[in-house]
């Protein structure tokens, strides 16, 4: 068993330090980049459908999909109009981690892109565990998966820097308590910023596209001289 | 990445044996034993606790509810009316395996079930990778994830014996291709056996119970003399 430990841990270790090499890379280039993350089917693939057609007369964006199999959601984001859309094939990883966006990286221009949007696999648990070099973990949940999901998942609620609440259109057809998945959420991750909306609808978007939008701003902005 | 491999497949063969073990204390026990396996909030839970109510006259069901934290899943279940209800939370660990089932056997009294429900921690993808020692796999999949996922996660839909689609009330309200959704099952596993349903209208559930009545029967009668 203790062989086993260090070898994980020397794999994270390795991990951290490939993600701060990605993040160097993203940074130069000025490309601000979020690590989307969510439950299969919570919607990930239908937000970059709705966020990309309402960026495109300010950002480039570039979608990095990952799955354990298919160019599906690729396919998804390149009709959507992503400036460039990777697809990760993992096998069968259940999660991306740095050497697998490294990868990606690799495979894209960058300084053709203002925005990237790192699609994860869909998983509650394990891509918590893997920094990628993200500016900024965002985590979609969705209505139909319950109102239990921070306290089943805290790991994963604890991590993140936004949330959003998809599918709230199907709220009248499910039992769902806000405040109580709101609690359990405030008591992992007090203040998170928070953003209920419908990607079926449209419901709820532009506060998202607008958060977005600020941070890929500010992040391009340091690095052009003079502002 | 040599040494890498060579411990996970150590660590594989060992759950392995201990899945044998499992199985044949369920056997010497003459219970049947079923693995739930599902993305979060798929409805795993409420699947039980429709079906634990449907048993009563017939069957004593004992319920091992695997879940990241919390003690949610077994209150629910020994709520519905388990027999007994054992919580595994499996500490950041995305999947159950034979160990841990292991331990939850040795926790409960199998002289006092004829039936016991294994549910998974929520997720499509390692799950399918630890052989529990119980006799039936079932993946409980629903409309709101999407008419995508066997595409997307195939080694979780190839390895299964049963696939309940719940949720069907919602189909109205959802964008879903039953006609796509069921071809991908059929490329990976063809002739699986099938339930739609909606554990919140009662709708499919009586071929649900059907079938799960037959098994435990059969496995039960097995083990009586003279029969």
């Amino acid at each position: 068993m203790a062989e086993r430990i260090s070898v994980v841990e020397n794999i994270l270790g390795a991990n951290d330090r490939l993600a701060q090499d990605n993040r160097a890379r993203l940074d130069a280039a000025g490309v601000f980049a979020v690590n989307l993350m969510a439950s299969p089917g919570a919607g990930k693939t239908s937000l970059i459908e709705q966020t990309l057609p309402r960026l495109a007369q300010k950002f480039r964006v570039a979608v990095v999909d990952g799955d354990i199999a298919t160019s599906i959601d690729a396919d998804r984001a390149a009709a959507a109009g992503a400036s460039a859309a990777v697809q990760i094939n993992t096998g069968g990883e259940c999660h991306l981690d740095a050497v697998m966006l490294q990868q990606a990286l690799n495979r894209l221009d960058l300084s053709a892109a203002d925005l990237l949007i790192v699609e994860n696999v869909g998983n509650l648990v394990c891509p918590a565990g893997f920094a990628l070099g993200t500016h900024k973990s965002v985590l979609v949940a969705s209505i139909p998966e319950g109102d239990d999901k921070p306290y089943k998942y805290p790991g994963m609620y604890r991590g993140v820097d936004v949330l959003v609440i998809n599918k709230m259109d199907l709220l009248p057809y499910i039992n769902f308590r806000m405040d109580y998945f709101r609690a359990g959420v405030e008591a992992l991750n007090p203040g998170l910023v928070t953003f209920p909306l419908s990607c079926r609808t449209g419901e709820g978007l532009d506060a998202w596209i607008n958060w977005l939008t600020q941070h890929a701003t500010r992040n391009t902005q340091h690095l052009i001289p003079g502002t």
